[in-house]
């Protein structure tokens, strides 16, 4: 009999470290491949960022609640935030989709005006693509790139003990945001006539519907002459970025409770739907915020940004992280999906 | 009511033009964009290559015959050949993968062991990618980068008339190999216990499973110090690939059914099946051959690579697009979707 084993036995980050380690590296000008967000190619004085994704229907949005045009300004803020996570500056995008013909020509129209607002947005160039039939919804891939200095390249494994964990913007949004369009979408398919009650969840919403990816923060760093020692875009969660960063980095992580960043409207939505404002903001995913560390002697700058917040530090206890709770209990920072 | 205009009606070519057009550019660097087969970035030396594919299972191959190990081969085949298509050296490529529940490990680890052969076959590193769900199939996307110096570069647009009209290799037997696959699928499906008859099929199956892209003609042609005027590379058919170069150098062209180069097990297998060997050249696709133009002083260089055929030569006389026959008569080159 044949051997089988069920993907789901490996996670997703045992699968892509099974699939990459056979791989020989062959060009000299490959600086960094698989493993961090974003892969690094020499040019003579920059290092080109070029990062992939892939999105399907049904699993990374749903398009009875997500307009086209938002979606497509969704694709390249993801995309883009790979590359911001290198403290590189995004330059280029290529994108290709699959289509039902359950598309018009006026969908695909709305979808790429909702990129060509990213695209100006980000200042970047849709450079290629490709377009094709899909027997079954919406498929799209993007490829981001982005150009960074040899002495600016921030990846994830820089981190030393003491240095400080900064977060930009605040956790849990998109989540609640989603949370909220899936709710009014069953009231709707229960009810046709019933109208959308999102009134006091226009931020949630917006965070979930249009997320953008942090340029201004990168662009303050480099104003104030702070290089992070390693940085990381949230898309899976604050819990399993800092996890990302410390195993990346060989540290440990102390992260409190009382600092990480809650919007009022995001605990007020998590309160309604009986979740807890904190687990939103760690497991939530999807914000697209950035997650880096500074050194001690950095922090001082750095604390200046309006829009940054102190969450804890790296320690040398690398089989230690955990959260320091209001309550002053500790617990372990855990992530679904992360072992 | 609200327009709804058929994505039909536009056909590939015009979509990709409705979508592209809109955007703006906004970096310098960026050379070439969409619109050729790849999109050339300017590093300080040379000018980095870079395109992107998109493939379904169900539209673009088949699992019931594709083994899984030639179908990563083939991707990255179809990626490289766009480098090649712009007379650039491959260097890096991205994979994106999403996998229904369908696909296992070891499946998985089939698809990687056969692009791990491209990789080191081309001598290119596999740099990222984005592994995700997909609630039906398999869908790949896959992303090429490469190099070249800017003396190099080949668009498709720089043909002159009387420039002759080169091919590597030969034409239609990536078809034909399908043809064979889709019958043996069918007798299968008829009755389990027959046996595959591909014994004299083994050229155009082979052709169909794992092409390969035709970097040895792209050195061959440095070696001998020549630069194509125009280039592409074949993957929809010899007649959609010179219609598209003349469409970008705004010539004509004339070629020569005699001159054709086809495979004389392609030609049994078309007879057997009761297609015309010559239109199974012309529109058959896949065959990722390169297909170019030299100038006449260049020509007696060109000559000499073993695997190299002159077919035709470009005509100032941008509306004639035609084929000499064997007979001497002279017809319209045509290739379905092309407008």
């Amino acid at each position: 009999m044949e051997n089988r084993t069920e993907i789901g036995t490996l996670g997703e980050f045992g699968l892509i470290k099974r699939l990459a380690t056979p791989f020989a590296q062959h060009q000299g000008w490959t600086k960094l491949g698989i493993g961090d967000d974003a892969a690094l190619l020499e040019a003579a004085n920059q290092l080109t960022v070029t990062s992939t994704e892939l999105l399907i229907e049904g699993v990374h949005f749903d398009l009875s609640y997500t307009p086209l045009q938002h979606l497509g300004y969704k694709i390249v803020t993801l995309a883009v935030s790979d590359i911001a996570a290198m403290n590189a500056i995004p330059t280029q995008i290529m994108i290709g989709i699959g289509l039902s013909n359950r598309f018009s020509v006026e969908a695909v129209d709305e979808l790429y005006a909702g990129i060509k607002t990213a695209c100006e947005d980000y200042q970047i160039d849709l450079v290629g693509g490709d377009t094709t039939a899909s027997p079954q919804g919406l498929i799209v891939s993007v490829t981001a790139n982005g150009v960074v200095d040899s002495t600016q390249v921030v990846t994830r494994s820089n981190a030393k003990p003491n240095d400080v964990i900064c977060v930009s913007g605040d956790f849990g949004g998109a989540l609640m945001g989603l949370q909220s369009l899936e709710r009014e979408k069953q009231v709707f398919l229960a009810n046709p006539d019933m109208q959308p009650e999102l009134d006091n969840k226009s931020y949630v919403v917006l965070r979930q519907l249009k997320p953008s990816a942090r340029f201004d923060i990168i662009h303050e760093l480099r104003e104030l002459g702070v290089v992070p020692t390693s940085m990381i875009d949230s898309s899976d969660g604050l819990a399993a970025e800092i996890l990302h960063l410390c195993e990346a980095s060989g540290t440990g992580a102390r992260i409190f409770e009382k600092n990480i960043p809650i919007d009022d409207e995001t605990y007020l939505a998590a309160t309604e739907f009986n979740l807890s404002p904190l687990t939103a903001a760690l497991n939530g995913g999807e914000d697209y915020e950035l997650v880096f560390t500074v050194s001690q002697s950095d922090f001082e700058k750095v604390e200046k940004i309006a829009d940054v917040t102190a969450i804890g530090y790296m320690t040398d206890l690398k089989n230690e992280k955990v959260m320091v709770m209001k309550s002053d209990q500790i617990v372990n920072l855990t992530a679904p999906g992360f072992n």
